[in-house]
């Protein structure tokens, strides 16, 4: 293409996807399904409507459709804020000197600050639509329960989020932009809930962990009639709307006839890198286009590229259901040095099928490697990147140094899924040079992976 | 028009303005001179030169060029994150059940936060030209010392910021993105400049104040070489630069057949003001379209409403040039209970002019219910709105319910300058019902008012 590529690749509202990409349809291995842990069978759908909507549980057990219609209100809440802009990364080019081509698309151009709204009003929809009172959640940093809560005001659906008390302590502003949405925001453990009252009474001392919110969450919908509880990343449902990013993507370079050579994105749960990658993987999966994939996880908290291949519990309080993902164990706490989210113990299991079987890389790297390459994005590109987003950020500058040796004009595609300005204390630490990095022993992950679940023949 | 307007306008990069448009030459009645406090006579280009860049100081001065070029280096950076949308707020016009139409200009999508960015690039751009090692300058709130930190990053330019030191210590997440994009925050008062010697060891327990921050930074930049001062508002060259906020709105808004009614933005020194405004004004002044312009202050700092027309000093410490404007002296001080900016005792002289002039209106709003109006709009149109900003939306929503009890469908524009994110201490406060709203009287009024300095024949 002759035509000069601009530096924000904008698709038109009518050019939002009609319909969401659901991978799974074109996996030849499809992800292992939930187990009941009590059972160890695979969770019905009936048992899955006690905890989540309807919808959202067929959605979750649907292996098969390839593409699911967006609902039009859902379309019409979009077009607040997306078409998100696919952004050529010309500074940033020009500062690394390199050959290679760099793209991002950016999910940080709305209040929430990520990625997450996509599937926040996805599940608030539902929600509504099935005539429910309101939705509960858990958040640790503090991005899906700011999503969820934008998303519930638009519906007017009644939002309880219960955040892990050491970040409602340390991360007020986070809190206070869910508080502005009408959110009810409740210090984790609360004595709101019995699992909380029992932990509280056991440690009185505690801070919080994200296993005992999610606990408390899952408690209040069960026993409260007319609420669900909803949940940002890992699932099956949050790639499927999550998938709205990487057909934005693929849209915008198609226009361009870009094709990326490489594509990196970070990986927590997996939301953003299963729905960045979703179209570019299904033209691989189908046979019809070949993409190097990268996921990059931290080296505190290294699921795929340290974890074990295996049936475990996605909460810390064992109440959920059981499902297969490259794991740390549940029991696995990350370094409290570590900055930011992806702290996770586990992986989508879509994901997680996908690097079994050999369709994509993973990479971890160090946190002041991934402060060091926010700050050198922040200052050639304008935009200053979440934590998160910048270990991919990180590994995209790898590979732009990388073509500058070899003088390769390769195109590397990253999602910069959302912006650091509730990150500030990170920043700090960085600025102040008294960031330290963290990478568990052996013999660390050893306890919580040996503690792994006994299921089905599982070692 | 029949076809639908979208929720976001977006132009392409290509219809970034050429040019940035200089309302002062369609005014009949110029802005009065800045005038040398020393001698009373009118600044000239070799006294200013000595504390601005030089090419500044000719737009500084200049009242007859209508258009002036954007240099390509600029219009470059405007790319990555300009045009800015201008959205029609369909979910707010639903939540407020009116028939007015109502749009606004979206400055927020940058890292900056705000409008600032446009001139702080301009202004490092001249500097840089001029082949200067740097700039410094003062931050209050924070958002220009952001804006410019960005802008000297790009261009690789030394930036030193003065921030007072109660925003300092309090913001400390605005001071962390400064020094993230590599600009030297110095908590003001300091030992680094005479001026701040000697008010700490008059007042050492002193929390700052813009004055002196303003006196600082004025300092260090005449006495070192290769330095100069730059401004974030009031001045000439601001709202030249920032005329590009107007000129893209009138674009956006054209290519969809809607000339607005009204046009509403807030105004501290004026820059963003005084851009959006800009074409529209110019039709106004050369008789070829009518429309209503309002200005917003906060009831606590209320420059046009209660202020006089005099001259006097931009600054507390009383070492700038002396401006012609709507002032309430610049002994004035806010009262602290004051959350945001728009703490400025004087405006912008061009503006001030034209509100003498009957060119436009000023109404004053308090802040709780600046507040309100910020959450109503954040639950309806997603977007978390800067307590400067919220001043617009407290009157656009107003003049919405208006027509909802008139039936009239009138068309409301209004600038929406920045994001609430580094505001959220002035949200929990909100929140938590514990705001309070703070009128001066008119005895406090009297005593700065009356102070104004003895110039030329001004009583």
């Amino acid at each position: 293409m002759s035509e000069k590529i601009p530096y924000k690749i904008y698709l038109s509202e009518n050019e939002i996807p009609a319909q969401w990409y659901n991978l799974r349809a074109d996996m030849k291995n499809k992800p292992a399904p939930l187990l009941n842990p009590g059972t160890g069978k695979p969770m019905t759908a009936d048992e899955l409507s006690a905890v989540f909507c309807r919808e959202l549980v067929e959605q979750e057990l649907d292996n098969d459709t390839a593409y699911v219609d967006i609902p039009q209100e859902i379309k019409e809440f979009y077009k607040m804020y997306r078409p998100s802009p696919v952004i050529r990364a010309y500074c940033l080019e020009k500062a690394l000197d390199t050959p290679a081509k760099i793209y991002y698309k950016f999910e940080g151009n709305n209040t929430s600050g990520s990625h997450k709204l996509n599937s926040a009003i996805a599940q608030a929809y539902y929600a509504k639509k099935q005539g429910l009172k309101g939705v509960t959640t858990e958040t640790g940093a503090g991005q899906w329960g700011t999503a969820l809560s934008m998303a519930c005001a638009y519906l007017g659906l009644d939002c309880k989020v219960y955040m892990v008390k050491v970040s409602y302590e340390q991360k007020p502003f986070r809190r206070e932009v869910m508080r502005t949405y009408g959110a009810e925001v409740t210090p984790s453990p609360s004595n709101t809930t019995n699992i909380g009252r029992k932990i509280l009474s056991e440690h009185p001392d505690t801070t919080g962990s994200l296993g005992c919110a999610i606990s408390e969450a899952v408690e209040v919908a069960t026993s409260n009639p007319g609420y669900r509880y909803v949940l940002g990343s890992v699932l099956n449902q949050v790639l499927l709307h999550q998938s709205v990013i990487g057909l934005e993507t693929k849209s915008a370079l198609d226009k361009y006839g870009v094709k990326p050579d490489v594509i990196i994105g970070c990986a927590g749960g997996g939301s953003n890198l299963g729905g960045l990658i979703a179209p570019f993987m299904g033209e691989k999966l189908r046979g019809e286009a070949d993409y190097r994939i990268v996921a990059v996880e931290p080296a505190s908290c290294p699921s795929f590229t340290r974890g074990k291949f295996a049936y475990d519990f996605c909460d810390t309080g064992m109440i959920c259901p059981l499902a297969k993902m490259y794991t740390l164990g549940s029991s696995f706490i990350p370094s409290a040095n570590h900055a930011g989210g992806l702290r996770f113990h586990g992986m989508s299991s879509t994901l997680s099928q996908l690097y079994h079987d050999g369709y994509m890389e993973a990479v971890s790297v160090e946190q002041t490697a991934v402060f060091e390459a926010a700050e050198k994005f922040a200052r050639a590109e304008g935009i200053l990147p979440a934590p998160e987003s910048s270990h991919a950020i990180r590994v995209a500058i790898d590979e732009a140094l990388k073509c500058k040796e070899t003088g390769e004009e390769k195109t590397i595609l990253f999602g910069l899924t959302g912006t650091g300005y509730f990150d500030m204390v990170a920043y700090e630490q960085y600025n102040d040079g008294v960031m330290t990095d963290y990478i568990p022993t052996d013999e660390d992950l050893a306890v919580s992976i040996n503690a792994l679940p006994k299921v089905l023949g599982q070692e």
